[in-house]
């Protein structure tokens, strides 16, 4: 951390802000340029917030120099980061695809899905029991009865599944069925749910909110392994920016920064991160091209009658033409599929 | 809701359409353009989700007509909502203020906050015991304890208290202290939560969150309401801007027409939609001329102190000032203080 | 400036820095934390970009210490510029109402609309002659007549005018009627059309971009000012988010902070900040109460016909009624009016 | 167009607004909903502004249906548009490699540049004269000389050569020299240079605006398109938003889309769209995976001594070894190269 002060910093104001760098029991560095004077804080200063500084008088600006995140960093980390779910490897060279309708509508839509994703190709099943909805008078989900059906379909498939936990209280009734946690985008920051899922062994699925740095977004990461659980997928479903063409904004930057900055597995996901079935296809390339270890895509049997996110869901038959062009693609980026 | 077809659009497209609109229980009624047929979905369809037809064949664009609330709209209840908060009215023609540390940090800090803030005009003591924190390591607030502390502060200084309330099993405790629930930025779309507040009768503040739209805003109040609470406080407290001198971007046009839109209180709270304690003053006065009915305003004895948000609180003597110069304002504007 | 080197970064990247800091003619200050090596750059650094050290082997992070402008620097110019256009004093304890309408569309127009805002209470009168639209297809102005339309309202009601220039070939016509130039939010980084009125001793209207940072816009009134043009008014105007529920977000913490990071004066758009007539008063009063040195309203007799703008319009009555609201505020703020 | 009246609209408001629309040529279509009443406009009112309705008496809200853009649409040029730059076909199957320096800053820097990128497999060699700084104390481009030094450059290495132009004045001295014409982010809507690109026979590459919805990008190509140039390229660069992380955020969704939206060649630019070198790759890959045409990439022999951009510029053997990837990713998404 550095402390710059301002032109007009009096030699006490530096006195004082040295004082209570030495209490806080770091190190002060002074470093007196022509228009500023710069203290270097000294040492592992991560807990330390700048506000403590940017109070006192005479201070200018406070810079961050540290990640805030350690046990997500590639830094103390540099080995890439396994996981394996069932066994499904994910975060090795092979790419993952998971796959499945936004919500469990009926056993028979599972089902059906399910299915056809399988003999497309996908490795995991997803599907939304409890759902996150804007308006308090849309489906908001089958609660136990969806979780029950997508344990049905694990068994009928073979393939492990993935569903979304909403609150801490929820997190052992919703560990008893899936096998992995989904965090969505609406609640990367709540501390109380990340805490929770990160008291648990089940691996955890990480959403990137939709206004969340890719640092804080490592940070909410570091709320579920520093609470001993070191299973976290993160995934990257696009941001909010002023483009209203399309949902949200894919950032693709954030996945080739994230496979440099940590060692967990990145996925993205084309659904969410553009609204819009006609733009998964190329979306889904585009992040495998740029580095993710795998896909998040929804696909539904009847996506107009689907009762959420029928405009970003493939149908069967695009998602297994997809799968083919993928498999197509990942040699040439010295991956297997 | 209006679904605009393709240019390409076959007639059987159309047909398809108009049976799947009837089928929903709605009339259609279409409209031939030189270059595009649009069919207007007649009935209250508030409920209904654009990508059911967004996913139909030769269906370009489905626009929502109406508001996607009801109980927070001002169509269906134009008067202002007033809220009696232990004698405090909000959403009157007086100015209320809100003002506190950002967190408790001992009894003594609470206690000499709470009556200078008092002292100086204060209407309601706020104080947070759970903290959102953005680091696992960042100190997470007192909790009951911190509880205990505001409700003595209440005792001492006879304001009513409001705290932040962070996962719906903390609801029952917090509500057997608080006056008024807050629900944070990061909460603002943390649906259990909303629904869990919106079965008691303790009035909600509810901040905007940083990526929420004033639609989305709104959404999460109807939450509330819907669920039978219908004393709501809006709050705007800056939203996440490609701008980076300041944390947030303070939203003045959102206070203008959130009080447009609805009859709910609307608040500012210019220590978050700043972070620099140098802005509070003038952004505090730019939310009362904009037309907000109370403020939230950080204050803290020792801001360089501080166990979070330090360097957007102020000193209480910078405070009181401030509260001196507020109410020159309010009567130019129509309001007192 | 201060280079953060890697945590991996060998003695030799250390050296290889220190070298090229020297090269160019600071001094290098090197301060060794416990995970980083920070280097510091001693001298006026303003001109060396953050890429020639960025790319050298084993540095992390490049971090800008001092702003950098100068000449628009409070720090070097501590009192407010006050600039006379006219006899019409702006940056002083007056604020200066300048009103009129987008576009220039006739004789008729004009002049009604300029006897108007006088009669009302403006002090300059504003209207584009030559109109930046986002559609070629859209009304482009009325180019040199429209600027002789001004020229004759001037003459009838004693008002300085202020319009718009677009490009440097044009600036010395424009020069020949204008009081003041207007660089439009599309133009504050066209650099070639900033030196071109940085040239010329009439005062510049600049507006910010719809995406330029605080920083960013000062670079540009430097640009202006390090030309020899001392004379530059600095004017928010909103800048994009995601918020769609107004056509753009103003800025009003940017008021403010300039209001503090630069001498010179400081306006407020309301009309193009929120898009939409009914909030320009509570937004007019919010940029007043945070400090702005002035305001810029659209004003058109006939809204609904305007050619551009229409939306972001007040009717004459509408302003002189806003005006009176105003005269009761500056008062309460410490301004005249 | 469609026109949503207020819940309190008046008969007489809903009179008056038909009576403009047929005053203006089209058909007026009510639609009469159980909340509200809808008026389609009919006919081609694409110049139709929507604040000439939004400013009547009983309006809510105006919708635009079609896409402003006409001569820039698949709708009426369903076909590709192929352009030839002296031999090299943009446009087609075969993916196009535009490299070198982001200044030219000496001849042997340009023509060691040059002989790099030809030989690794670049088609078109790029370099600035005329360079916008946002700092007036920047290195701003050699001018006429730097020209001189690209002509040379062709002349030595046989390929074609794009160079920016930033003001109509210099489009005639540019055009003696550059086959392609660069318009950059920051006068994506300098209308005055569009225009005047626009008059003459050079293809135009248009890079889109750190702010610009894809929308406005397309209608900037318009007005190119409008003014008899039929030869133009897009190229998405990275737009601005809240992630600090990388200099902008590459809008990958948007290279998907304009692909379906428009028949003009498409490119990425990873250097401006990331800021960061080594995000390069990956995101050069993911450009080309969600269909671009083509890609600009910044190369420079010795970065750390560039005047601009060198931290996103890549060394000339980096480049090579990019291509060679590049040239595996073609054929696996049916492309050649």
């Amino acid at each position: 951390m550095i402390i710059v002060m301002k032109h007009s910093a009096a030699a006490a104001d530096i006195d004082t802000v040295v004082k209570q760098v030495e209490a806080m029991g770091y190190r002060a560095h002074l470093s007196q340029g022509t228009e500023r004077t710069i203290i270097g804080v000294v040492g592992d200063n991560r807990p330390v917030q700048p506000h403590n500084f940017e109070m006192l008088s005479g201070v200018e600006q406070v810079v961050r120099i540290l990640q805030p995140f350690k046990l997500a960093s590639r830094d103390f980390h540099p080995n890439n980061t396994v996981i394996n779910v069932r066994g499904v490897v994910v975060g090795g060279p092979r790419i993952t695809l998971i796959a499945g309708p936004c919500s469990v509508e009926s056993r028979s839509q599972l089902l059906e899905t399910a299915c056809a994703v399988r003999e497309a190709g996908a490795d995991i099943l997803r599907g939304g029991a409890f759902k996150p909805r804007s308006s308090p008078y849309a489906f908001q989900g089958l609660g136990e009865d969806g979780l029950e059906m997508l344990a049905e379909a694990r068994e009928e498939t073979g393939m492990p599944i993935i569903t979304e936990v909403m609150s801490p209280e929820a997190v052992s009734l919703v560990g008893q069925y899936t096998d992995v946690f989904q965090i969505g985008a609406r609640n990367n920051q709540n501390f109380p749910l990340l805490t929770a899922v990160g008291r648990t062994h089940i691996p955890v699925f990480l959403k990137r909110s939709m206004m969340g740095t890719v640092q804080e977004t490592l940070m909410s990461a570091e709320y579920v392994l520093s609470g001993g659980n070191r299973q976290v997928i993160v995934c990257e479903r696009g941001i909010r920016t002023f483009e209203t063409a399309t949902r949200n904004t894919l950032d693709i930057n954030a996945i080739a920064l994230m496979k440099q900055w940590t060692h967990l597995p990145i996925f993205g996901d084309p659904s969410h991160g553009t609204g819009k079935w006609e733009l998964i296809g190329p979306t889904a390339k585009a992040c495998i091209a740029a580095g993710a270890d795998g896909l998040m895509i929804e696909v539904h049997p009847h996506p107009a009658e689907a009762m959420s996110d029928g405009a970003q869901s493939l149908k069967p038959e695009k998602f297994a033409a997809l799968v083919r062009e993928l498999r197509q693609l990942a040699p040439a980026l010295g991956r297997t599929m």
